[in-house]
């Protein structure tokens, strides 16, 4: 007796992809079958794909959801301007209801294209968690700790007391949906190297994730390296944040000694070709990162940098993109954009039970419509995936066996009423 | 009496693209009205858009349709190796019913994502212009002249006949919706020089326009240096190939002197980023050619190493790119990179009446439904179609006034037809 029945699918089993035309069965919230030949017993319910492409549930490994409300804000600034003239001032004025509005439009679109679990950093993070036990997504978590006054103390920090609050009290929630972790916004956004410490010292304690910038712009990176005599990355093994698995958005401008050393510890880099191209942040070195055998994920970042939440795009991006920087036509195979997109991610966010299509595996997976005319002739479907599909060609979105996305409904969103409400926010802030 | 008014539309009026919310208008072919007023008499049709932004037909200025039976072959080779072991072994296996069938299918591609006019090179452009002056679009072709035998005569060259017969017999035809020009594949695929001469003296007579791959990659242009003394550039200048309008595909690897030269003529490259990073070819200096005061249009190559024919995938890395490459934000807005895929590609192609909304104009347009989700909220309508909107949000494209595509459906094509004969070709070519 199962829940549902994929049949007639093209599904792209475990690490390898391979292709198995049949049947998907899930039972509660895992894969129980993938087989050319329909199992037995009575689905609660059948869908025939007619041929459609199922994936693993694509990770988006790092990004701001409540930023697609400044989607598009400030566009042609380098980071450091965008952030002071165009970003902070409009963050300035975001209020709960507004965030929490734009959290519920950036699932959407997520779900809308194949995405079943994100990495975010934001404010309002217990609100983020609150809303998505509801929703029925997957997220990684944590409250953002910064500190600009050098001399500031742990204990008089409210941001590292929250964080700390946060990372306890939702870690593992909502069937483990949820995860807490520690997040540091950047090395550049924390002057109070006894703060990081103390980040440091907590996540090992409980065994926590962290997640922060790192290394994104030649500017933030050379300015570390004037100030303490060490690069980003350094610091941060100075001061103890590499004793838990460190997940580090960008890394455009880690150098070789920062990635010899970083081998040496449970590091992943989260590669977001788009947000660094558009912000001229330049081009991470994703091949050298795979040739070192690191586990690279992808994100989007922010949709105000980027400008979607479209890992679709963002996988394109990252397979062309390495080519035409190192002139070779073989690097970053589809393959290694689908596992960066997918298995890759789920490992990122400490999630060994999801991103690949296997029996026992959770069931978070996607289908892409296969008879679209620029799929056609479909030579070779993970080719197939990451060069011509689009993320508008999802027809279907699962998380943990529950279909939160079919053919442009979301099944747990009230989508006029996040319309409305993000309209609404919008109106406050930029005026009618 | 209008023909069509296109009503509840935000339209990018102009080579400024400023927004105004409204009417367009069109007569026979020609726009007759812009303004934000309902103009007075009885359309034969009145589309409400619901507040779909409105822009310039898209002008695809250099592909090969066709290619879109081989999308996705050799995925990882690199230009030469590509060629030689996955793309020509195929073509020697296609047919005119294939290639047929394929064109079609590239137009329903091309125009589902608001494609109007394309610019196009392959074998069988008698029954490629024949094929689009029955289904609507525009193109400009040519028989693509090759010759590998230095001491070729132009007398004895089929392929040079033919060329000079198409041009002859093509050009302007179907309402001067199908310009026929010259279309030389590359220097290294013409080792004879008198041929290319030839060319050159029957483009100036006649004049015609020129269409070629230039300096797509190192190795090419290297080699012809080598060969001649001269890079590919000036050896065209040299044989008198640059006395007519010249339209050159890639321009990866052009030398600064190639540019200087390249001013004092009429000379147009084409920016093809998808398919110069998938073969790893490298990037066109296109904020140079920009600040040359070159003309700049987009095209998407053919689909073999792309692996679409979407502008908007194509539009948003030429925007995203040269950021990266130069790590400056502010280098190609989205401004200047929707007038390359819109007034520069018409200019390109010779056809100065279209490429941009303005009365008088030829009514080529399409328009993106602006309440998809990932579109908002829509600050700035350039910034959004430019790095937010997908080919999918495309809903309605007109060439000359007449709606060719409309909500998924393709009002000049048996959808289902094409799809079933280029089933049967990719069966012929690839097995079961």
């Amino acid at each position: 007796m199962f829940r549902l029945l994929l049949s007639n699918a093209l599904i792209l089993k475990g690490e390898t992809f391979t292709p198995v035309r049949g049947f998907l069965a899930v039972e509660d919230d895992t894969i129980s079958y993938i087989g050319p030949d329909r199992p037995e017993g009575e689905p609660a319910r059948e869908i025939d794909l007619h041929g459609a492409i199922v994936l693993p549930g694509l990770v988006n490994a790092h990004g701001h959801a409540a930023m697609v409300l400044l989607r598009g804000l400030g566009s042609g600034l380098p980071l450091d301007r965008w952030l002071n003239e165009a970003i902070f001032p409009a963050e300035a004025r975001l209020t709960l209801p507004m965030e929490m509005a734009a959290v519920r439009l950036a699932q959407m679109e997520m779900l809308a294209c194949g995405t079943t679990s994100y990495t975010d950093m934001y404010d309002f993070a217990f609100e983020e968690a609150a809303l998505t036990a509801e929703t029925g997504m997957k997220v990684n978590l944590g409250r953002p700790v910064l500190s600009f006054d050098a001399r500031e103390l742990p204990a008089e920090s409210t941001r590292f007391r929250e964080a700390a609050a946060f990372q306890k009290e939702w870690d593992n929630a909502a069937n483990g949906r949820i995860r807490a972790e520690f997040c540091v916004h950047a090395e550049y956004t924390n002057r109070s190297l006894s703060i990081l410490e103390a980040v440091g010292d907590l996540a090992a304690l409980r065994h926590s994730r962290i997640h922060i910038h790192l290394s994104e712009t030649a500017r933030e990176h050379a300015a570390c390296v004037r100030r303490y005599g060490m690069t980003p990355a350094a610091l941060l093994e100075h001061l103890g944040l590499l004793r838990s698995p460190l997940v580090a958005a960008h890394c455009v401008h880690l150098s070789r000694e920062d990635r010899g050393m970083l081998r040496q510890y449970d590091f992943t880099p989260v590669h977001c070709p788009a947000s660094n191209m558009k912000l001229g942040s330049g081009f991470a070195p994703v091949p050298d990162f795979l040739s070192d055998g690191f586990t690279v994920a992808l994100g989007t970042d922010g949709a105000s940098s980027n400008n979607c939440l479209n890992m679709f795009r963002e996988m394109y991006l990252a397979a062309l993109l390495h080519k035409g920087v190192r002139g070779d036509a073989s690097v970053l195979t589809a393959r290694d954009v689908l596992h960066m997109a997918t298995r890759a991610g789920a490992l990122a966010q400490g999630r060994p039970e999801t991103g690949l299509l296997e029996t026992g595996m959770k069931a978070d997976l996607c289908a892409v419509d296969a008879g679209r005319i620029h799929l056609f002739p479909l030579l070779d479907p993970v080719d197939t995936l990451v060069y011509s599909a689009q993320g508008s060609d999802v027809i279907l979105t699962a998380v943990d066996g529950r279909i939160l996305y079919e053919n442009g409904v979301w099944t747990a969103f009230d989508a006029e009423e996040v319309r409305a409400r993000v309209k609404e926010a919008a109106r406050a802030l930029y005026g009618a």
